[in-house]
């Protein structure tokens, strides 16, 4: 079975979910520059939302890449991901919109660290049905960086009721520690070459 | 006529309903965890019609791979299989947001019915064009798995208004049933090879 | 140029546009079966639209198989046929909540009118592109259909506000007329080979 | 790494982004004809970004036709033209619902400015890894229509708290422009064959 209908359909949800999110920037009824300030927590929220599924697209892309066979588990495995992705235009929205209060701070943590999970599993399965001589096995090596999101993760859920400045700088960095695309991937395969 | 486009096509309605439906989650006002509890059922609902639409795009995704030359009765089938889909955004919005009420939940059952026999209407329609050899009538066979499911549903709806924690029950073992991707396809075309 | 992005682009467009028609069908809030009885309209105008669209994307998908070459003017004929189709969603809403009164039933079929003015238009560019021996022009013949299918819109316009139930049966035949995917296309490209 | 899945990806968001604009076009309630004049404002405002976008889409068609190694850089310079054309549905809905207003207009402008320096950024970014010989930097030369389009929008921001019928004259005149598609990268492309 081919992988590009795998990548056509997460290249569609992934396209609707990265739009969509913007629908929460509700237009404002006022024609002052005003009106636009209360808008600033949704807009970075959404920013912030809008790189995280820039990253995933990114990863997304570059682990099918290393990707031959596509079984029965690797198609649930990529649904299971994409439900978590849906999820953030949602958390998105009400994080933005209570300005980044403790319990939807913290939810917005909690969907990161599933997808994190969702993705997690997926190389898991993508590795395994590829054997001992996998390329993504070699390309992904420790992993180093997905440990340290999903370490990370753990410590901003409960910060966030504490100092939700501390959740969104973790967030923040997080997303600066995977906006490099994965060159593990694409080292690994020139060495294949 | 090539399939390519079919896919294509089918693939952008699939994901758009796909990611849709989470539209009807709606950001609730409060900040408070609590806020999120009224939203329980619409979530739940929501996870189990992504299931189904995920099932469905994984078998129409195998059903297509077994198919070479796309006739103008196959668009039209197809496009039957995609309007029933396209509904159900709707009815799953309506049954949680009820809380499983009888009614909606006999509705969502109505629409999957209907989904259902439009698949296995195109089914039909692709195997009479592969003529007696087809390929995709070696690998449905007698199809167990859809004519138990249109049983189940024909239980399922009239149920609703007596318990919908049955007809609840019923569609979750229906999507058990189907969350293993039809393995009689690929087993099929190995066999061919 | 290719044409695989146009492609491409254009079922990404139409897709979400089949789509988000059901987004019309607001969720209504009591639990009774009574409770859809007003959304009836909606449904109804939803059904036709989904099967203009269906029709749209069918002869599309034909008209582009029978073009080779891509030029800047095919490509502003496309984006101006996925304008006017882009404007259906907002006619089928304001027709099926007003239960087909007589101005918005007018302007769906003005709608309707211009989205086949610029279907026309594109194919009268691509068969300029094509030369005198253009496969599309053989295809095409006398374009019978097309100029019936403009007649009756004109008709059927003006009539909305004398008798809607007229201007609604002929949106209904021309669906019919054209429901039959395009064969002279496949015909021709047949004789061609 | 392939440029299939970026164009694929690119055409999906552009097409949904072409496509929510219209859910601005809220349904009105009454069925006079009249209960469409406050909505047009945001119809005509809907026309221009739809031609807006439509430039982007062919722009983008052509550049990426003229590059044949996809980067990591080129991949996130992607994202962020990709990001300032998602904030065009609201600021055309801000626009279109405050009547062409100064404050609004500005802020259209301004989202168009950034979209012109993000794709203007892209650019360089692929030109820059085809090193000396590249086809991109022949076919854009010295990018008049660039320069003068980043100089004319410069004009219409400020001058939107003066006279919005100069910023919105300013913002169509630019669309024309550039509405003939880029000729350049055509002829570049058939020298270099």
């Amino acid at each position: 079975m081919g992988k590009t209908r795998l990548e056509a359909f997460s290249d569609g949800v992934i396209a609707i979910i990265i739009t969509i999110m913007v629908l929460e920037l509700k237009v404002p009824h006022g024609e002052n520059p005003a009106a636009l300030l209360p808008l600033l927590p949704v807009f970075l929220s959404y920013v912030l939302s809008f790189v995280y599924i820039g990253i995933y697209w990114n990863n997304h892309h570059h682990m099918l890449h290393a990707t031959h066979k596509v079984t029965g588990a690797i198609l649930w495995a990529n649904l299971h991901l994409l439900f978590w992705l849906s999820l953030v235009p949602f958390v998105t929205g009400w994080m933005g919109e209570n300005h980044f209060a403790a319990a939807p701070t913290a939810l917005y943590g909690f969907v990161l660290l599933m997808a994190a999970l969702a993705y997690w599993t997926m190389q898991r399965i993508i590795i395994a049905s590829q054997g001992p001589e996998s390329l993504l096995k070699k390309a992904v090596g420790g992993d180093r960086k997905g440990k340290t999101s999903l370490l990370l993760y753990l410590v901003a859920i409960p910060a966030a009721f504490w100092s939700q400045a501390l959740s969104g700088g973790i967030y923040v960095l997080v997303a600066l520690i995977w906006l490099v695309p994965d060159k593990r991937i694409e080292r690994a395969m020139r060495a294949a070459e």
